[in-house]
């Protein structure tokens, strides 16, 4: 068949470009000198423009039409590759290129925008720049689907199937849970976690990094491990799968789980099955179940005792400074709970009300109900209410985060959603396997679960949807239950509600 | 003038996928993860045959013509760039898309199984891949000038405008000129250089590295120096010139010399004059103009006294080790004249040696004299004639370069022709500044010499010729005197011969 041949040279050239793109793009944020960076994002426009074209060309639609035709014949990846194609091609078609071209180039000079606004606490100079981004959103939103929410059509980006009503339910369950356990965790006498600062050297900060990418499975042969302004895993998978860190000299806990989270990223990554390769199918298949396995191993595995007893003996090797603390203070140093500014630095609870909050102002943004010039003040009050702190300053406030000069509207709900699936995942691994997650780590059976998340999640990438992957994996849909369950137990022994 | 305008953005897409090229490149051989070679490699080739295409298309040729036809109305740069284009356009138009993907393809997998050969001291396993490389170059060059001799066409790519044939009287009388001078110095009592050997600290050579970086003026807001096998320089010129080095435990010498080799290459890229950045000519003219300035700045510059005098103090400081050489303890042992094995590691007369015999074993594959699985004997024959030594291995013989596995037959005349243009270059500096170079450096001033190169070399990239630059540099053609006066002075005096 001929043009098949065709088909997957075609492939074969987006999946090149895309991973030079991938390489431009990781390069700008860790190792690209200063003056690069012009160059960086002209290239990094070029290259995306062009793989943007691909994917909406004649052309392909014309093989993607062939594949639907004969689909009984074909074997399941290529059916599965014109079916994810197919949906970006509908959903792209009618966005003009130069449109495109315009928001890759606005949001890469952005993110750049907003890395000097965060620094200097000026919102002033990065307002334009999001504005422009919100209006280009909407834009491209339109010409997406005019009869849909904008929002809603954006959420598809990142977690489709799911729409902003449902999310809304799911979120006051997940609220409606974690506000009574923050509430009574108040009441009770903080955990002094004091032990844990002082002056950390970078070099043992890397070593405890490698050791443990190690014991999660992370491979380094098909990634690696270096330093950016803010974490990001970024890859071609499953055999160049990059994550960063940032190394806090005051506190290695930072970097630590940060580490396991982006160590939970590329292990999805890396372990999607080799015969996806060089498909658009070698990829998560939505951010929320990638979320699933970042904040997975980051919480529920990375924040658990069980995780570190076996480990512990190890770890104050490579950092002494954590001599002075035992496995039982550094459990719980680990798992201070108190609302904070800061969403990367939040604690599992906390963090979904940080996740809802912006949910909230995102999805009036895009309803029209608050402008850009608005967020600032519209976030010290959603703070104030749902975590009682506010920031004094738009650096710690609404300019905490790269994601809306990225242009990734529609992201911030994966990871509240990553929280829900991960804790599915493991109530099913501890139902099939008849052990607590905490007996299994206990036992230095991590494996155990790797290898459960690689057979029902990990090796398929993008061949199955997620509520496809969930029902399958766990025989229900979403649900909130098991992470309310979780974090029930956990803090009702951890603090003795 | 809308086609001017087409024209640009042509010329601005080839840049930016040039450019991922170039990154693809520097990151294979620096950063990239073990398993990541085969999608690195297969991006490469992809945007390589990209701009292979655009560089061969009607469409440009087009323009070209457009530019041609109004000459006298447009700026320099534009003609240029027209110029530059139409003699690419005309040397590759022929060459079959296919064999030019074949070839890119080709050498980047022959690149790493000669690394393995390397290692494995096993010419075997290269032999295939070298064999279908000078076959393909044999190819390429009837396709691109049936009427010339293959190896004239490809030095061509590398020095435009000079052929074998002058090549030929030149290095007869630089081999002439060096010959005798090794054979006086033999007669001497050899340099004592053993305490230059020890355990070096790969930071304090990183260190030296980066502070000899600075005093040549290699920016570093434009640049990078990263570890490789085998040091390099890649760009893209003038705000993204990356150069690596490669630390050698046990002498630290190895890196200081490849550090000025290369960052002399780095500074010439840096220096283009900005107006050419995103063009065709933001480049060096010729590799050997480029090799003037990486010989430049290791041997005429870097292996003078006068440059250390200035530097010494702080040199020590650095590597402690060497406080146990005085300055002319540390002069002598930087210029041992020993005929050695290894070409990267030769002094500075017995190199152009190593490139004679490279010369003639290309001339002598490409006339059909000899065949890739004679090389090694034919190079233990010569190694003998010219340097009186011979590898008792290939690693240490045919297999020591990579050149010829990444197909570049036609580079290596380049060092040797460089070692004379850089002679030419500091003559003319003497006589139009009044003052040897070396008491320019004893009062430090380098910036003097770095000024003259970035004013008739440097800031030109690809803007004119080698030879146009030479005769408007220096008032007289390609001059293999200047650098034997040099070589003469130098060793009757180091040697007292």
């Amino acid at each position: 068949m001929m043009k098949l041949e065709a088909f997957e040279n075609y492939i074969h050239k987006m999946n090149d470009l895309s991973h030079a793109a991938m390489l431009l793009s990781w390069d700008l944020k860790t190792k690209a000198p200063k003056n690069a960076s012009d160059s960086h994002i002209s290239a990094l426009t070029t290259l995306s423009t062009e793989v943007f074209k691909m994917s909406t060309d004649e052309e392909l639609r014309g093989y993607i039409e062939d594949i639907e035709n004969h689909e009984k014949e074909l074997d399941e990846v290529t059916v599965g590759m014109a079916k994810k194609l197919k949906k970006e091609y509908v959903r792209s078609k009618n966005i003009p290129t130069a449109l495109y071209s315009q928001f890759v180039a606005l949001t890469s000079k952005a993110e750049y925008v907003w890395e000097g606004a965060k620094r200097q606490n000026d919102f002033n100079s990065f307002q334009p720049y999001l504005e422009q981004i919100v209006e280009l959103s909407k834009e491209m939103a339109h010409y997406i689907d005019p009869t849909q929410k904008a929002y809603d059509v954006l959420l598809e980006d990142f977690e489709p199937g799911i729409k902003s009503d449902q999310l809304t339910v799911i979120f006051e369950e997940l609220r409606k849970g974690v506000v009574p356990l923050v509430e009574a965790i108040k009441t009770k006498a903080p955990i002094d976690d004091s032990q844990f600062y002082g002056h950390f050297d970078k070099e043992e900060q890397r070593k405890i990094a490698h050791y443990l990418l190690k014991q999660i499975g992370y491979n380094m042969d098909s990634g690696r491990l270096d330093e950016s302004e803010h974490p990001f895993t970024i890859g071609t998978a499953p055999f160049d799968v990059r994550i960063t860190t940032h190394y806090l000299k005051e506190d290695a806990r930072s970097s630590i789980f940060s580490v396991l989270h982006e160590g939970g990223h590329g292990i999805y990554e890396q372990n999607i099955n080799p015969r996806l390769k060089g498909t658009p199918l070698a990829t998560g298949t939505s951010m929320g179940i990638h979320e699933s396995q970042s904040r997975l191993y980051e919480n529920i595995i990375g924040r658990s005792k069980a995780f570190w007893a076996p480990l512990y003996e190890e770890v104050i090797k490579i950092i002494p400074q954590y001599k002075a603390l035992d496995l039982e203070d550094f459990y719980r140093g680990i798992n201070r709970i108190e609302p904070s500014l800061i969403r990367t630095e939040a604690d599992e609870l906390t963090y979904n009300l940080h996740i809802i909050l912006r949910f909230e102002l995102e999805m009036a943004l895009f309803n029209n109900e608050i402008k850009v010039k608005d967020l600032p003040e519209a976030w010290r009050y959603k703070m104030k209410k749902y975590l009682g702190v506010v920031p004094e300053t738009d650096a710690e406030g609404v300019l905490q985060d790269t994601h809306w000069a990225g242009g990734a509207f529609g992201y911030f709900p994966s990871y509240a959603l990553g929280n829900v699936y991960g804790a599915q995942f493991v109530h099913q691994i501890e139902k099939e396997k008849g052990y607590s997650l905490e007996s299994l780590l206990q036992r230095g059976q991590l494996d155990t679960v790797s290898h459960w998340l690689k057979e029902h999640i990990h090796q398929y990438g993008a061949l199955k949807t997620p509520s496809q992957l969930i029902r399958e994996a766990c025989g229900e849909d979403i649900n909130v239950r098991p992470l309310l369950t979780y974090y029930q137990n956990k803090y009702t022994q951890l603090y003795k509600l």
